[in-house]
């Protein structure tokens, strides 16, 4: 008996929210994104839920203007490494730009991550879109292209450093004291254009082989590397039409690179919002945009636009003509905000209001809910989603609420497979480059 | 009544060992460096034990020579982070090098873990001595002197990043919508000779302002600095006498700087052997000492001399002149080695051995070892001691068997006074550099 494919589930941990008003909602904890026992509450349910993994989000610069969870807010690594200690199955994610850091010191603490986790992690692979994060580390700040260029050459050289020991290397034999075999220690000397790194890594490889790459740019130089290169990729479509065509694009791509479909798992972003009825479901959303002043949600769109200052424009007139402002920062988002702008003639202020609080479509009752998740996945259009709280109680509600009919509906675990991310995400672990036989796990 | 001055400790967790051959040990587990399960066996002991700290050593290079616990082990800030969410008063403190990192990311790190661990967190500041280190960052090695200087600026822009928040900045006003007084957010435009940062930071001070500053070099240029920016120094002084005058140095260098002697704490680092007589502690030792073999030992102290290859030397003739061999590299640690091999007139093999497997003073009965430390604390040789294990049961035997006996003495705590690393040492808590008033907290 074959069994059912199975939806994957990741939750995205966004402390006080990632629009700019979450935070008074009258349920929300203000000081949410610098609140451990909450993040500690989170996993945990998100484990009960048995969900895939959680996944922290990234940022390298901040403003008097950012939204509140940018303020001041956990760094991925170290909220990650805590949250290890305190779950035991689910997938520990998070992003790190290698646009400012360097390959062997994020080799080292995602493999040990990985180590401590016993295979859980999972690394989120962008390049830094906002130019403010230059400054902060004395840079220049590349241009799209070249960051990807750079990422590309990056992430090669860390998947070698995290080869630089076979799985077998430790001998650990106090009898003869042979503490390793020198054989299986491996010295990469890379030598590129961006990198020159000589290994090996002072960490081993964990029970899943290596971390779990993630990737979130949708331009056409981001999607492109994905398929070469990620394991899974976060991104944002819309609607069903759109899941559809870029997912097929994708896998193509990938079976294009010589991967297999199957390699690169596709997790759409959704922000549900659950009731007990469609009226409360879409009162408990009408709560929260609400609570985004149009001040603050010009703000927020400036953001996408290298801190663009829309307060400049009319707020009741077509959306203004920007060039190419923000064709350097989040690429397609920005084409795509534009895009959606000019074609249904859409105000400033509408446009605005839309990108602080998106409305999308995953709201109604849990069974409506499930209905479209079910939608999306069997018509080809996902392989799962990644969850944000569109309001203070989203992970909760979706976990007591949704997840047990999707269970039912034989669609999703009850059980986790496997202890490590990959185990549970159905990804192959990766042989060691250096290794002479092919590893059976 | 006037509280007795209190003797503060640190435990360095250090895998399967400081030295080459002590994962040999028939207690000993070989993959402890890995093993996250021990290091909380471990936290929550030193934990039960009433510790001030855990401290995580670390280095960024390895050849096939470096000692088992270096091969593979936790990174520090990983290994921290997860140890911050098993633990409630204990500090974490963790070396990580000045040398091959980003100050705004080391910033933002230490920061986090202060954060999830409600004001625990330290960070000891040292320099990469290995040149090899430069080789895994593709850059070159700056000379000692120089990696000082970079230091001292390195750190001076990490506190200023730190301060980037005022303590009571976050207004989170729901009504008003006012989520933080950007008068309180500060920007710190940092344009210096090696780095330059702008800032703000996005992760606020934590409840102890900001971890706790420790140094661990003990050469002229490594202890100035000490004195000047370094809340604790870690050093090694191995007779009281040495140890006397070095903490006068230090207290009176801070002196200097403008700082009460209270203002920097010294821990000289020990690896006590406990027995229940001392002929059962001189036995726990020769069995440590006798797993090391000769060319292990030979190896070990070739890491100190930039991997010098020793075993070109005869064994048993007087140590060789090395010349300037080790300046660049750990520069007090190997003018100590020359030093004393000179003076005893030492054989190679003597001084290997004696590298690979130092005899401590700290080896006896439980009541002899807290006769050692009272001795030393109430000369004035130091303000508290870091242990490492110098056998695999070192913590437990010291917890369970010469805790109690500083305890019954008054010279240790039997409770926490505080649950923030600073409030245990008895450190204050530094204003911001942008608050107007004088903090109490």
């Amino acid at each position: 008996m074959s069994k059912k494919r199975q939806l994957k589930l990741g939750a995205l941990l966004h402390g006080v929210g990632g629009n700019p008003a979450m935070w008074r909602h009258p349920d929300s904890q203000p000081d949410a994104s610098v609140n451990f026992e909450l993040y500690k509450k989170w996993v945990r349910k998100a484990e009960a839920g048995k969900f895939d993994l959680i996944f922290i989000a990234d940022g390298l610069y901040i403003n008097e203007k950012s939204i509140p969870h940018f303020l001041n807010r956990f760094e991925p690594i170290t909220i990650l490494s805590a949250l290890a200690a305190v779950s035991t199955h689910i997938g520990l994610v998070g992003t790190l730009s290698t646009s400012y850091s360097e390959p062997f010191t994020v080799a080292r603490q995602f493999g040990s991550l990985d180590a401590i986790s016993g295979g859980r992690a999972g690394w989120n692979v962008v390049t830094s879109p906002l130019e403010g994060s230059a400054l902060n580390y004395g840079k220049s700040h590349p241009e799209h292209d070249l960051r990807y260029k750079i990422a590309e050459e990056y992430l090669d050289v860390t998947k070698g450093l995290w080869d630089s020991w076979e799985d077998d290397a430790f001998v650990r034999d106090k009898e003869s004291g042979v503490f390793f075999d020198p054989g299986k220690l491996h010295t990469l000397n890379h030598q590129g254009e961006f990198f020159s790194v000589r290994g090996p890594l002072n960490i081993a490889r964990s029970r899943q082989g290596q971390p779990v790459i993630f990737q979130a740019g949708s331009s056409e130089v981001g999607k492109n590397y994905a398929a070469k290169v990620a394991d899974a990729i976060f991104t944002g479509q819309e609607n069903l039409e759109d899941a559809v065509r870029f997912y097929k694009e994708v896998k193509e791509r990938a079976v294009s690179h010589g991967r297999s479909k199957d390699d690169v798992l596709i997790f759409p972003g959704i922000g549900p919002i659950i009731g007990s009825t469609e009226e409360e479901a879409e009162r408990k959303y009408q709560e929260v945009a609400n609570l985004v002043t149009i001040e603050t949600a010009l703000d927020y769109l400036g953001r996408f636009f290298e801190h663009h200052d829309f307060s400049q424009y009319p707020l009741d007139e077509p959306f203004p003509d920007l060039g190419d402002l923000g064709k350097n920062s989040f690429q397609s988002g920005t084409d795509k905000i534009k895009e959606e702008a000019k074609e249904k003639n859409l105000t400033l202020r509408q446009v605005a209001l839309q990108a602080a609080t998106p409305k999308g479509h995953f709201i109604g009752t849990p069974e409506k809910v499930a209905d479209l998740i079910q939608e999306y996945f069997e018509a080809g259009a996902v392989d799962g989603f990644m969850l944000s709280a569109a309001v203070p109680s989203g992970l909760e509600d979706f976990v007591d609420h949704v997840v047990p009919v999707l269970q039912q509906r034989g669609i999703f675990r009850t059980e986790y497979e496997s202890d490590t991310l990959r185990g549970n995400l159905g990804l192959p672990v990766p042989a060691n480059r250096y290794a002479k036989q092919p590893e059976t796990v």
